[in-house]
Protein backbone atom coordinates (compact mmCIF):
# COMPACT_ATOMS: atom_id res chain seq x y z
CA UNK A 1 0.00 0.00 0.00
CA UNK A 2 1.47 3.25 -0.66
CA UNK A 3 0.94 5.54 2.25
CA UNK A 4 1.26 9.59 1.77
CA UNK A 5 1.69 11.44 5.41
CA UNK A 6 2.89 14.88 5.67
CA UNK A 7 4.75 14.27 9.09
CA UNK A 8 7.99 15.47 10.65
CA UNK A 9 11.29 13.66 9.14
CA UNK A 10 14.34 11.72 10.59
CA UNK A 11 17.42 14.13 10.01
CA UNK A 12 15.47 17.85 10.00
CA UNK A 13 13.45 19.86 12.77
CA UNK A 14 9.83 19.29 12.87
CA UNK A 15 8.51 21.75 10.60
CA UNK A 16 11.44 21.39 7.83
CA UNK A 17 10.41 18.00 7.91
CA UNK A 18 6.75 18.41 6.88
CA UNK A 19 8.05 20.65 3.76
CA UNK A 20 10.80 18.29 2.63
CA UNK A 21 7.69 15.61 2.51
CA UNK A 22 6.05 18.03 0.21
CA UNK A 23 9.12 19.26 -2.18
CA UNK A 24 9.84 15.30 -2.08
CA UNK A 25 5.95 14.61 -3.63
CA UNK A 26 6.28 17.43 -6.08
CA UNK A 27 9.67 15.81 -6.80
CA UNK A 28 8.22 12.51 -7.51
CA UNK A 29 4.88 13.05 -9.20
CA UNK A 30 7.46 15.21 -11.76
CA UNK A 31 9.67 12.94 -12.08
CA UNK A 32 6.59 10.21 -12.39
CA UNK A 33 5.07 12.92 -14.90
CA UNK A 34 8.12 12.45 -17.59
CA UNK A 35 9.55 8.99 -16.72
CA UNK A 36 10.67 7.66 -20.29
CA UNK A 37 10.37 10.63 -22.20
CA UNK A 38 12.23 10.29 -25.45
CA UNK A 39 14.47 12.96 -26.50
CA UNK A 40 12.02 13.72 -29.41
CA UNK A 41 9.24 14.09 -26.68
CA UNK A 42 11.32 16.12 -24.48
CA UNK A 43 12.02 18.78 -27.54
CA UNK A 44 8.71 18.84 -28.73
CA UNK A 45 7.08 22.13 -29.44
CA UNK A 46 3.45 22.16 -29.11
CA UNK A 47 2.91 25.56 -30.74
CA UNK A 48 5.01 28.51 -31.26
CA UNK A 49 4.78 30.13 -27.54
CA UNK A 50 5.40 26.66 -25.98
CA UNK A 51 7.51 25.77 -23.72
CA UNK A 52 9.01 22.52 -24.75
CA UNK A 53 8.51 19.46 -21.53
CA UNK A 54 12.33 19.56 -21.43
CA UNK A 55 12.28 23.39 -21.05
CA UNK A 56 10.01 22.75 -18.04
CA UNK A 57 12.89 20.55 -16.18
CA UNK A 58 15.31 22.80 -16.56
CA UNK A 59 13.16 25.78 -15.47
CA UNK A 60 12.63 23.46 -12.35
CA UNK A 61 16.18 23.55 -11.69
CA UNK A 62 17.01 26.66 -12.14
CA UNK A 63 14.52 28.10 -10.16
CA UNK A 64 15.47 25.45 -7.27
CA UNK A 65 19.22 27.01 -7.64
CA UNK A 66 17.81 30.70 -7.56
CA UNK A 67 16.21 30.01 -4.57
CA UNK A 68 19.52 28.07 -2.63
CA UNK A 69 21.05 31.38 -2.96
CA UNK A 70 18.55 33.97 -1.91
CA UNK A 71 17.56 31.56 1.14
CA UNK A 72 20.89 29.69 2.11
CA UNK A 73 23.60 32.10 0.96
CA UNK A 74 21.67 35.18 1.92
CA UNK A 75 21.90 37.14 -1.21
CA UNK A 76 20.33 37.56 -4.36
CA UNK A 77 22.22 35.40 -7.10
CA UNK A 78 24.90 37.72 -9.25
CA UNK A 79 24.25 38.33 -12.99
CA UNK A 80 26.99 35.77 -14.23
CA UNK A 81 25.82 33.37 -11.75
CA UNK A 82 22.11 33.50 -13.70
CA UNK A 83 23.38 34.39 -16.98
CA UNK A 84 23.74 30.16 -17.65
CA UNK A 85 20.13 29.46 -15.86
CA UNK A 86 18.90 32.87 -17.93
CA UNK A 87 17.23 30.86 -20.71
CA UNK A 88 15.87 27.98 -18.29
CA UNK A 89 14.77 30.85 -15.92
CA UNK A 90 12.55 33.10 -18.08
CA UNK A 91 11.59 30.34 -20.66
CA UNK A 92 9.98 31.91 -24.07
CA UNK A 93 12.05 32.82 -27.11
CA UNK A 94 15.62 32.11 -25.65
CA UNK A 95 14.61 28.76 -23.61
CA UNK A 96 12.90 27.55 -27.45
CA UNK A 97 15.98 28.21 -28.88
CA UNK A 98 18.81 27.32 -26.23
CA UNK A 99 17.43 24.26 -24.21
CA UNK A 100 17.74 21.79 -26.67
CA UNK A 101 19.10 18.08 -27.49
CA UNK A 102 19.23 17.04 -24.11
CA UNK A 103 18.23 13.40 -22.86
CA UNK A 104 15.73 12.80 -19.77
CA UNK A 105 18.74 11.82 -17.90
CA UNK A 106 20.65 14.92 -18.37
CA UNK A 107 17.49 16.81 -16.83
CA UNK A 108 17.03 14.18 -14.18
CA UNK A 109 20.44 14.29 -13.07
CA UNK A 110 20.53 17.98 -12.72
CA UNK A 111 17.38 17.97 -10.54
CA UNK A 112 18.40 15.24 -8.88
CA UNK A 113 22.20 16.99 -7.86
CA UNK A 114 20.80 20.46 -7.17
CA UNK A 115 17.95 18.68 -4.52
CA UNK A 116 20.23 16.60 -2.85
CA UNK A 117 22.36 20.49 -1.91
CA UNK A 118 18.54 21.60 -0.79
CA UNK A 119 17.98 19.02 1.50
CA UNK A 120 21.49 19.21 3.07
CA UNK A 121 21.32 22.77 3.61
CA UNK A 122 17.64 22.19 4.88
CA UNK A 123 19.01 19.90 7.18
CA UNK A 124 21.64 21.85 8.54
CA UNK A 125 18.88 24.84 9.20
CA UNK A 126 15.56 24.84 11.99
CA UNK A 127 12.45 25.96 12.31
CA UNK A 128 13.33 29.37 13.41
CA UNK A 129 15.19 30.26 10.54
CA UNK A 130 12.64 28.82 8.33
CA UNK A 131 9.77 31.33 9.70
CA UNK A 132 12.27 34.68 9.61
CA UNK A 133 12.32 36.81 6.78
CA UNK A 134 14.83 36.29 4.40
CA UNK A 135 17.82 38.94 4.95
CA UNK A 136 18.02 39.59 1.01
CA UNK A 137 14.49 39.43 0.48
CA UNK A 138 12.49 40.37 3.43
CA UNK A 139 9.28 40.38 1.44
CA UNK A 140 9.01 36.79 1.67
CA UNK A 141 10.55 34.25 4.58
CA UNK A 142 12.34 30.89 3.97
CA UNK A 143 9.42 28.59 4.17
CA UNK A 144 7.42 30.54 1.73
CA UNK A 145 10.59 30.42 -0.46
CA UNK A 146 10.54 27.01 -0.33
CA UNK A 147 7.02 26.27 -0.83
CA UNK A 148 7.23 28.46 -3.68
CA UNK A 149 9.50 25.73 -5.17
CA UNK A 150 7.41 23.15 -4.83
CA UNK A 151 4.27 24.94 -5.67
CA UNK A 152 6.00 26.37 -8.87
CA UNK A 153 7.24 22.72 -9.83
CA UNK A 154 3.45 21.17 -8.93
CA UNK A 155 2.61 24.34 -11.86
CA UNK A 156 4.44 23.28 -14.78
CA UNK A 157 3.93 19.41 -13.75
CA UNK A 158 0.02 20.07 -14.47
CA UNK A 159 1.33 21.93 -18.19
CA UNK A 160 3.59 18.97 -18.48
CA UNK A 161 1.31 16.71 -17.94
CA UNK A 162 -1.09 18.14 -20.88
CA UNK A 163 1.58 18.44 -23.05
CA UNK A 164 2.62 14.88 -22.46
CA UNK A 165 -0.64 13.51 -23.55
CA UNK A 166 -0.74 15.37 -27.01
CA UNK A 167 2.93 14.40 -27.83
CA UNK A 168 2.72 13.31 -31.74
CA UNK A 169 2.85 9.17 -31.34
CA UNK A 170 5.93 8.95 -32.97
CA UNK A 171 7.48 11.19 -29.90
CA UNK A 172 5.98 9.42 -26.83
CA UNK B 1 4.93 45.97 -0.83
CA UNK B 2 3.25 42.13 -1.14
CA UNK B 3 4.64 39.60 1.19
CA UNK B 4 4.86 36.33 1.14
CA UNK B 5 4.93 34.44 4.92
CA UNK B 6 4.30 30.91 5.80
CA UNK B 7 3.55 31.03 9.43
CA UNK B 8 1.06 29.75 12.05
CA UNK B 9 -2.09 32.31 11.72
CA UNK B 10 -4.00 33.20 14.23
CA UNK B 11 -7.65 31.00 14.81
CA UNK B 12 -5.94 27.99 14.03
CA UNK B 13 -2.98 25.47 15.84
CA UNK B 14 0.62 26.67 14.15
CA UNK B 15 0.97 23.81 11.72
CA UNK B 16 -2.86 24.20 10.74
CA UNK B 17 -2.28 27.54 10.39
CA UNK B 18 0.97 27.32 8.48
CA UNK B 19 -1.36 24.82 5.66
CA UNK B 20 -3.73 27.13 5.27
CA UNK B 21 -1.36 30.30 4.20
CA UNK B 22 -0.85 27.59 1.32
CA UNK B 23 -3.81 26.93 0.58
CA UNK B 24 -4.99 30.11 0.49
CA UNK B 25 -1.82 31.17 -1.78
CA UNK B 26 -3.16 28.47 -4.20
CA UNK B 27 -6.43 29.77 -3.75
CA UNK B 28 -5.13 33.51 -4.86
CA UNK B 29 -3.31 32.12 -7.82
CA UNK B 30 -6.32 29.88 -9.18
CA UNK B 31 -8.44 33.25 -8.85
CA UNK B 32 -5.95 35.32 -10.28
CA UNK B 33 -5.37 33.26 -13.13
CA UNK B 34 -9.30 33.30 -14.05
CA UNK B 35 -9.96 36.70 -13.08
CA UNK B 36 -11.80 38.85 -15.75
CA UNK B 37 -12.79 35.50 -17.78
CA UNK B 38 -15.82 35.48 -20.36
CA UNK B 39 -18.82 32.78 -20.37
CA UNK B 40 -16.86 31.71 -23.59
CA UNK B 41 -13.49 32.01 -22.28
CA UNK B 42 -14.77 29.53 -19.23
CA UNK B 43 -16.78 27.25 -22.01
CA UNK B 44 -14.11 27.19 -24.72
CA UNK B 45 -12.53 23.78 -25.62
CA UNK B 46 -8.80 24.09 -26.97
CA UNK B 47 -9.29 20.61 -28.40
CA UNK B 48 -11.23 17.53 -28.28
CA UNK B 49 -9.62 15.97 -25.17
CA UNK B 50 -9.16 18.96 -23.18
CA UNK B 51 -11.16 20.39 -20.13
CA UNK B 52 -12.37 23.75 -20.11
CA UNK B 53 -11.51 26.32 -17.45
CA UNK B 54 -14.43 26.31 -16.17
CA UNK B 55 -14.24 22.70 -15.80
CA UNK B 56 -11.42 22.68 -14.00
CA UNK B 57 -12.57 25.15 -11.66
CA UNK B 58 -15.45 22.99 -10.71
CA UNK B 59 -12.90 20.29 -10.35
CA UNK B 60 -11.27 21.99 -7.74
CA UNK B 61 -14.84 22.59 -5.59
CA UNK B 62 -15.48 19.21 -6.15
CA UNK B 63 -12.49 17.64 -4.81
CA UNK B 64 -12.37 20.04 -1.83
CA UNK B 65 -15.72 18.60 -0.95
CA UNK B 66 -14.72 15.29 -1.29
CA UNK B 67 -11.78 16.05 0.82
CA UNK B 68 -14.34 17.65 2.93
CA UNK B 69 -15.92 14.58 3.89
CA UNK B 70 -13.14 11.98 3.93
CA UNK B 71 -10.98 14.37 6.67
CA UNK B 72 -13.97 16.21 8.99
CA UNK B 73 -16.56 13.52 8.68
CA UNK B 74 -13.98 10.12 9.03
CA UNK B 75 -15.97 8.29 5.75
CA UNK B 76 -16.14 7.74 2.31
CA UNK B 77 -18.47 10.01 0.34
CA UNK B 78 -21.28 7.96 -0.54
CA UNK B 79 -22.23 7.48 -4.15
CA UNK B 80 -25.28 9.66 -3.57
CA UNK B 81 -23.27 12.27 -2.70
CA UNK B 82 -20.44 11.78 -5.27
CA UNK B 83 -23.08 12.21 -8.22
CA UNK B 84 -23.68 15.59 -8.23
CA UNK B 85 -20.40 16.54 -8.28
CA UNK B 86 -19.05 13.24 -10.52
CA UNK B 87 -18.68 14.68 -13.94
CA UNK B 88 -16.01 17.97 -11.58
CA UNK B 89 -14.15 14.97 -10.18
CA UNK B 90 -13.44 12.68 -13.19
CA UNK B 91 -13.30 15.87 -16.01
CA UNK B 92 -13.21 14.35 -19.31
CA UNK B 93 -16.01 13.31 -21.40
CA UNK B 94 -19.11 14.01 -18.80
CA UNK B 95 -17.22 17.27 -17.98
CA UNK B 96 -17.20 18.56 -21.67
CA UNK B 97 -21.28 17.17 -21.76
CA UNK B 98 -22.51 18.96 -18.55
CA UNK B 99 -19.85 21.59 -17.16
CA UNK B 100 -21.37 24.10 -19.06
CA UNK B 101 -22.67 28.00 -19.58
CA UNK B 102 -21.83 29.14 -15.69
CA UNK B 103 -20.80 32.68 -15.57
CA UNK B 104 -17.35 32.88 -13.71
CA UNK B 105 -19.03 34.55 -10.40
CA UNK B 106 -20.97 31.02 -10.12
CA UNK B 107 -17.40 29.31 -9.45
CA UNK B 108 -16.15 31.49 -7.61
CA UNK B 109 -19.27 31.43 -5.39
CA UNK B 110 -18.60 27.55 -5.23
CA UNK B 111 -15.05 27.55 -3.99
CA UNK B 112 -15.48 30.44 -1.66
CA UNK B 113 -18.30 28.76 0.28
CA UNK B 114 -16.64 25.88 -0.23
CA UNK B 115 -13.43 27.02 1.16
CA UNK B 116 -15.30 28.88 3.87
CA UNK B 117 -16.70 25.43 5.22
CA UNK B 118 -12.85 23.92 5.03
CA UNK B 119 -11.50 26.85 7.46
CA UNK B 120 -14.17 27.04 9.57
CA UNK B 121 -13.70 22.71 10.27
CA UNK B 122 -9.63 23.07 10.21
CA UNK B 123 -9.87 26.10 12.73
CA UNK B 124 -12.10 23.70 15.40
CA UNK B 125 -8.86 20.88 14.69
CA UNK B 126 -5.85 20.87 15.79
CA UNK B 127 -1.89 19.49 14.68
CA UNK B 128 -2.30 16.24 16.43
CA UNK B 129 -5.38 15.77 14.44
CA UNK B 130 -3.48 16.93 11.10
CA UNK B 131 -0.71 14.82 11.83
CA UNK B 132 -3.29 11.80 12.24
CA UNK B 133 -3.92 8.64 9.66
CA UNK B 134 -7.51 9.41 8.45
CA UNK B 135 -9.72 7.17 9.78
CA UNK B 136 -11.68 6.56 6.30
CA UNK B 137 -8.70 5.79 4.60
CA UNK B 138 -5.43 5.34 6.54
CA UNK B 139 -2.92 5.59 3.46
CA UNK B 140 -2.97 8.92 4.15
CA UNK B 141 -3.40 11.65 7.03
CA UNK B 142 -4.92 14.93 7.24
CA UNK B 143 -1.79 16.61 6.59
CA UNK B 144 -1.07 15.14 3.30
CA UNK B 145 -4.76 15.47 2.22
CA UNK B 146 -5.11 18.64 2.75
CA UNK B 147 -1.96 19.27 0.62
CA UNK B 148 -3.24 17.48 -1.89
CA UNK B 149 -6.02 19.32 -2.03
CA UNK B 150 -3.78 22.66 -2.87
CA UNK B 151 -1.48 20.76 -5.35
CA UNK B 152 -4.53 19.39 -7.72
CA UNK B 153 -5.64 22.73 -7.57
CA UNK B 154 -2.08 24.17 -8.69
CA UNK B 155 -1.59 21.68 -11.09
CA UNK B 156 -4.88 22.74 -12.81
CA UNK B 157 -3.87 26.45 -12.32
CA UNK B 158 -0.61 25.82 -14.26
CA UNK B 159 -3.12 23.82 -17.14
CA UNK B 160 -5.74 27.15 -16.93
CA UNK B 161 -2.24 29.68 -17.30
CA UNK B 162 -1.98 27.43 -20.05
CA UNK B 163 -5.17 27.31 -22.23
CA UNK B 164 -5.99 30.50 -21.09
CA UNK B 165 -2.79 32.34 -22.97
CA UNK B 166 -4.68 30.45 -26.18
CA UNK B 167 -7.84 31.24 -26.08
CA UNK B 168 -9.38 32.64 -29.21
CA UNK B 169 -9.24 36.69 -29.08
CA UNK B 170 -12.77 37.24 -29.18
CA UNK B 171 -13.41 34.82 -26.09
CA UNK B 172 -10.60 36.51 -23.92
Amino acid sequence: MTTHYITPLPGFTPTIGRLVGMLSYARRTLLGAVDGLSLEGLDHLHDAASNTIGALLAHAAAVERGYQILTFEERKPSASEEEPWLAALDLGEEGRRQLRGRELQSYVDELTETRQSTLAALAERDDDWLERPLVAAPEMNAHWAWFHVAEDEINHRGQIRWLRARLPQSEV
